[in-house]
C-alpha cells in the first residue's frame, strides 16, 4: 500500500485555507463540512478535520475522537434536511479505497427508499443547487 | 425516516451476548470486532461497538468518540493482514442507507486496484475462509 506523504496542495487543503470557495455548512475549531461538488446523491456533504492527515490510517487519535461527533451532527441534520428515510456514510483510504483528495474526509449522504448511489462522475452539480442545499443543510443545524 | 427504537433481539446483540457466534478478531471493554460473514471483499471485518445504539443517528457521544480509534486499529490490520493497497470504511443507517443490522457497526474492507466491491448477497462465505481471514487478523493486530 502506497500511503504517501500529506501534501498541503490537496484541494480540500486550499479549501480549509480559504483559497479556494466551497459551499460551507458547518465549521468549528475542529472540523468543517461543505457540499460535495460532485454529489453522489442530494445533500451530499464531506466532514473534514481540520488537522492535517492523508486518511484514517495516519490520523492521530485526537483527530479520530473529534470527528465522529461531527460526523453524526451533520448526519442529523442532512436528515432533517432533506426529510431523508437514511443516511450512507463512507470513509475511503488510498487510490484502491476509493479516494481521491488525499486529506480525511468522511462522506455523509442522505437516503431514500429505492434510489441507487450515483457514480462519483467528472460532472460538478451545478453551484446554485448546490448552494441550496447547503443552506436547506445550514437550516437544519440551527435546529439541532 | 422510520428510526425504531433498539431491538436487543437484532443479530450483533446475540453475538455481543456470546449467544450466536462470530469469528471475533478484536474485543476490549468498549467494542468488538469480527468477520462480516456476507463479505465484500476478502477480509471485511466488522467494528461494534457493545454499547447499545441503533445506528449513528442515535448513538451517545461516549460510543461515537471511542469508536473511531477502534475503527482505525482494524482497517490498519487488516491492510497488514491482506497486504491491502486501500481500505474502504462504510456505515449505514437505516434500510434506506442499507442497514440490514440495527445495531451500530462500521465495515471495514481491504480493498486491491482493480477489484469492485462485491455487492451483499444472501451467501454466506465459508467458515473455514472467514476462520482463516479472522486469524491473519489477529496476528496482524499482535503486531501493532
Amino acid at each position: 500500500m502506497s500511503n504517501g506523504a500529506y501534501d498541503d496542495n490537496n484541494i480540500f487543503a486550499k479549501i480549509l485555507r480559504g483559497e479556494i470557495p466551497s459551499h460551507k455548512v458547518f465549521e468549528d475549531e475542529v472540523a468543517v463540512a461543505f457540499m460535495d461538488v460532485m454529489p453522489q446523491g442530494t445533500g451530499h456533504t464531506l466532514v473534514l478535520p481540520k488537522a492535517a492527515s492523508r486518511n484514517l490510517l495516519d490520523a492521530d487519535e485526537e483527530t479520530l475522537t473529534a470527528l465522529m461527533p461531527r460526523v453524526q451532527k451533520i448526519a442529523r441534520a442532512v436528515q432533517k434536511a432533506f426529510n431523508a428515510e437514511g443516511v450512507t456514510i463512507m470513509q475511503f483510504n488510498e487510490g484502491a479505497g476509493g479516494q481521491t483528495v488525499f486529506h480525511l474526509h468522511v462522506h455523509v449522504i442522505p437516503r431514500f427508499e429505492g434510489v441507487a448511489l450515483a457514480r462519483h462522475s467528472d460532472q460538478m452539480e451545478k453551484p446554485e443547487v448546490l448552494a441550496e442545499n447547503a443552506e436547506k443543510i445550514r437550516v437544519a443545524l440551527q435546529g439541532q
